[in-house]
Formats: C-alpha cells, sequence, structure tokens
C-alpha cells in the first residue's frame, strides 16, 4: 500500500466527457474525494455518485486549495477539478503556492483542453501561428497591465484568445480591448471569431471582422479570438496561414 | 449509410494513450485510414494495427493534406494527426485552405494538449496567467518578425512558451532569443523551466534563471518556458502565480 498523499489538479477541459484525456479519467477514478468549484464539480460527478464531493463558490479558491490539502493530509487521495487546464487561469498555480507548507502532500498537474484549443477547434484554426491568451478580468489584474499587454500583441501582429470577455460589472471591457488592438497597428477588417458555450449544449460561433466585434456584445461565456493580419475567412471558418502555401 | 465525406485532423498531444481525449479516440477509431508525418503516426500505428496508413517525411505537409482530401473524396473516412493540438502550428489550417477545393468533404477539427500545455503540467504552473506561444522556427515565418514578437512580449511581461527553440541549423536560436527578451524588459532572474521529451520515455525538466537560460544547450525535442515578474521557484517547480494571495 502507498502512503503517497496525493492532490490531483485535473484540467477537465470544456465539460464534456469526450474532452478529457485518459490520465485525467484515471485521476478522477484514483480520487477518493473530489473536489471544486460548483459549476465545474456538476460537470464530472454524475460519472462518480458514489464519490464524497467538497464544493465552494467562485471566489473561494484558496480555501478550495487548502481544504484539498489538507484533506490529502489526512490520507485521502482528492481530485481538484477545473476547467479547460489546470494550469491557465487554473488551480494548479494557488494550490503549488500553499502546498509549500504541506510536504508531505505531493501534488500531480493533469493538463486539460483550455479554451483556446477547444474553441479553436470550433472556429477552423485561429491559432495556427504565434499566439497569445490574454484575461479581460481586471479582478486579479490592473486594467494597466492588460492595456499595455493588448498593445503589445496588436504591435507584434500575434493571433489572440481572449478570456473572460466580459461580465456584469464590465460590459464593455471587450469594445475597450478591441478599441486598444485597433488603436496599436490590427487592421478593421481582421478576421475574428467567437465560441459561447464550448463544448456544450446550445454552442454557437460566429466568424466576424475586428470592426464588427467591436460593437458585438458576448458574456462570460464566451471566448473571443482575434486574428493576425494574414487570417482568413475560408468556407464559414476562421483559419491562420501556417505558411506552406507562401 | 451516412454518405458524409470527412477528414477529421486529429491532435494526438505529446504521444502517450493517455494524453488523448476520448474525442480523439473515437475519431482514430472511425478513420478507415490513418495519415501522418511517420515519427506520429509511429505513434498510434500501434494501437490500430489493421487500419490502412499513408505517411510522408517531415517537410511534405501539402502533400499530406491533399493526400487526405483526396481519400476522404474517394469515401473512405480519414483521420489526419499530429502532435499536440491540430491547430496549434497543426495540420488543420494547411488542410482548412486547401479543402475550399473539395466542398463535399467536412474537416473536423478535433484538439489536443499543446505542448504549452503538457510541458507546463510537468514544470507546475508556468502559464498562469497571460501568457504567448512562439515558434523560433524561421522556416515559415521571417526572423524579422520573431524578434519583434519577442520584443513585444518582453515589454508586456508575459509568460512565454517557446516551441522549436533550436536545431542543427540553427543552434543558437534560443540564446538570440533570450538575449532579445533581456533587451527588452525581462530581467536575467526570471524564472524559467525547460521540459524535454514531453510524456515520453526519458522525459526530463529543469527550472532555471532566464540568465542560466542564455547558456544554456537545448534541442528540437525541447519547450521552453519563460516566466512573468512575479514567477516563482517553488520546491523546485516553476509556479506563476495567480494573484489570489496578493
Amino acid at each position: 500500500m502507498s502512503n503517497k498523499k496525493t492532490v490531483y489538479v485535473v484540467g477537465l477541459g470544456p465539460g464534456g466527457q469526450e474532452f478529457l484525456t485518459a490520465q485525467a479519467q484515471s485521476a478522477l477514478q484514483k480520487a477518493q474525494v473530489l473536489c471544486g468549484y460548483t459549476v465545474y464539480l456538476d460537470l464530472v460527478r454524475p460519472y462518480y455518485p458514489d464519490k464524497e464531493t467538497y464544493t465552494t463558490g467562485m471566489t473561494r479558491e484558496l480555501d478550495r486549495c487548502r481544504w484539498a490539502l489538507e484533506t490529502a493530509q489526512s490520507g485521502k487521495t482528492v481530485a481538484l477539478v477545473c476547467s479547460g487546464d489546470a494550469g491557465v487561469y487554473g488551480m494548479a498555480s494557488p494550490l503549488l503556492e500553499l502546498a509549500e507548507d504541506y510536504p508531505e502532500v505531493t501534488v500531480e498537474v493533469v493538463p486539460g483542453l483550455t479554451a483556446a484549443l477547444s474553441g479553436g477547434a470550433v472556429l477552423g484554426a485561429p491559432l495556427a501561428h504565434d499566439f497569445c491568451v490574454i484575461s479581460l478580468s481586471d479582478r486579479l489584474t490592473s486594467w494597466a497591465v492588460i492595456e499595455k499587454r493588448l498593445a503589445g500583441v496588436a504591435a507584434g501582429d500575434f493571433c489572440v484568445a481572449l478570456y473572460n470577455p466580459s461580465s456584469k460589472g464590465r460590459p464593455d471591457y471587450l469594445a475597450r480591448a478591441v478599441k486598444i488592438l485597433l488603436d496599436n497597428g490590427k487592421k478593421p477588417e481582421t478576421v475574428c471569431g467567437i465560441v459561447r458555450n464550448i463544448g456544450r449544449e446550445g454552442q454557437t460561433h460566429r466568424v466576424l471582422t475586428l470592426a464588427e466585434l467591436e460593437t458585438t456584445t458576448v458574456d462570460m461565456f464566451t471566448t473571443v479570438f482575434i486574428g493576425n493580419a494574414e487570417t482568413k475567412k475560408l468556407c464559414g471558418r476562421m483559419v491562420t496561414p501556417r505558411g506552406y502555401r507562401g
């Protein structure tokens, strides 16, 4: 019998079972306790109806991590679940920060499909060249930093995936972000895409221009993609060339 | 019987079966023919020993795509495999470009774990905040563009994943890239990480500073991670804070 005390921090991808890796499934199976933000835990609970669970609300991230570490310390194997990837804006980071205080506990990071990849696949191939992922949420990052980063990626003509493009408290953030991109070199006709409810019921997507994106209303369930100067709309899909045909 | 003519372009992740999503497994099973670069096809061939296969060398990307589309057009379901994600520097982009000429064929993009995610999980949580993915290969992109992008991400204090950091013809590209990052605002003590042979036999990793990275030799099987100003080394792992504790 192993006496290893483990917390798996598991990226679920967009949610459906079909997006789980075999490694993630195995971690969920090995865990005695499943823990996470209520909405994400509800995605996996049906498949493991007999497991102990611990859920917390959206802003209780550190509480969730401490609970997971304490529970592993007491001898139970824990899976802390995140949507998307475990690392990208996920729980691996705060968990590893707090894990310093639990030297007996092993943290194993299990990667998953972040929305840049799962949403990108819905649109076509928007991120087929150098790209950036930026969150527009200013809950943990100042808007000044976000603005500086948007200006930098426009100047470098990166493809971009924007996470958290909107919420109730900041309905105009996407329009502000688009304006910064336009002011720093992205052209109004740049091909863009939006995907809502990636991999879930009611998934929708649309390919549009950056000028159109500036006046488009999106919600917090949407991921936004902005092309580089070469990105094209082909048969309704958003495709950034790799350059093989150039 | 469906008369849909389909090419699945499938991201395998780093290679091992444990990193495949259920969706990718299903696409490989449904396909009558598997097609891809020899090295990647060898990763999946053992699991589907009875399927027809078509392999081509490393620089025959357009040939592979055309073959896949022709074969689907003739009525066989094809899976075109890529390492990592199907979209990120993958085959989804050239396939969708060429697919314009095959209106009867449906292209379905199946995402997979790109090295930024699978390698990030090995190191800890290096990309837990806004990040960029840049390829240092100048086969399809001019070095001037790569240099401009490196300067931009340094100025914006992004976390960075560098793909193709080296090859036989360009052993000094990583050192040149690090110099550009240093010249544009990244500090020499920035926490960095390298992962070699992600998810394969002989996987190794190391956490080091940007100054140390400048004089480190890596090969084409290595992915390089560069932190932002907040990134820390904690218990041997590379962790970029989300900011919850700030």
